[in-house]
């Protein structure tokens, strides 16, 4: 079966660039996670559902390799795949590229947690949203 | 009766500037966030009570003026002063130094809300410990 | 003669929300921004050519009304305008809504600057660019 | 030998909370920079002869294992540490604390480029500096 992922066009604002002319390696994070939230809506995920639950997904580990940089106005595109569904945990890869160019590739966890903090099975029908 | 005021060391961040090499111009409201905090901290202030009586201070109005760029790593002081307080609003005016040099001047006005956006009444206590 | 406006559609990043659940009211200046640069590219802007002549345009004064609260995912609408265009200072306006909400209104003035930050007259072929 | 480290306390900004309430996750790697930043200082780098020489460092490598949420003013400390030079690269660890409690711990690697992105040779006297 196919993972569930989502392509999405983000182009590089002026804010988030550095004196060396680059795209600041603090804004891979930001965009990960906007590509998160594309792929959820696109699986028709339900975020008032979450929060009725009291539910959230936090982020517990990011690893990046980045590979070329990008510059103010370049048109990029995030390609986000769901990797792994677990019991309580969610595993996604990114890869940012410039055309054919590969800017960065990344994974994230996520874990499910209560309101607490405290860590929570995934709801089935959340699963089912999430790509399973 | 000398206005309550506050003057705070900040160190600029790489990450805070951008492609010309200068603080870009949206951290400023960061900084005097940060001027404010602080002169409500070193005036007794409590955000605990606050939270208790469910009440924040929203910005509704920032007017700034640049005067100079700031750099990576530049040390500015940051002067915050609480001009006026209202029964429901707070004004506050900024003055951004590099040594004498005069980076940004700018005003705020906040207005005490409740969680559903409402105005209201800033409580007494309160009002005592932003200034007055 | 009708002044040059644009409008962009901005969906609020997760990244963007503070603790109250809002916007943080930083994030408008960066909004404003990106209002401005696809203003400048729908109406040819080219930036290469500014580069190639040193050319800067420098935010000097910046005037935010806060109106309404957004919120994440909240999709909204800024309308840019070129309300001015002097010798050496081009004045816009913002409207950032969402739906029929005004959610906040603005006024930027940009200076054209050399790379010392001296103060330039704008080249006439920009001028046309930017909107006369 | 002992390894070059630097410890930084660090407040959290309510710019840097999300709608969870929690430190946005993309504000650790802007922690991690002023890190470095401050052990370069500590060390007696000199980024002016840097610049003379045209090279710069750029991150290549980012991973971080996040163990607690942080919440707006809290007091971090960061532990920044030098663990390996290389002929073009050098690798820090960190650790962000809020007294006792590990915030989070990561590891980034960063290469020595020229201003057109070519690796480079980490200069001897920059070598020293950098603690070795």
């Amino acid at each position: 079966m196919q993972k569930p992922s989502h392509e999405l066009a983000i182009r590089v604002r002026y804010s988030e660039t550095d004196a060396m002319g680059y795209l600041h390696h603090s804004n891979h994070a930001i965009y990960f996670e906007m590509g998160r939230t594309e792929l959820f809506r696109a699986q028709g995920g339900n975020y008032r559902r979450m929060e009725e639950l009291g539910l959230f997904f936090v982020v517990v580990q990011l690893d990046i390799k980045f590979r070329l940089p990008a510059r103010y106005d370049d048109e990029l595109t995030l390609l986000t795949t769901l990797d792994q569904t677990g019991a309580v945990k969610l595993v996604h890869s990114y890869r940012l590229m410039r055309g054919q160019e590969l800017i960065a590739e990344a994974n994230t966890t996520l874990a499910c947690a209560d309101a607490n903090g405290q860590v929570q099975m995934i709801p089935d029908d959340l699963h089912t949203q999430t790509g399973q």
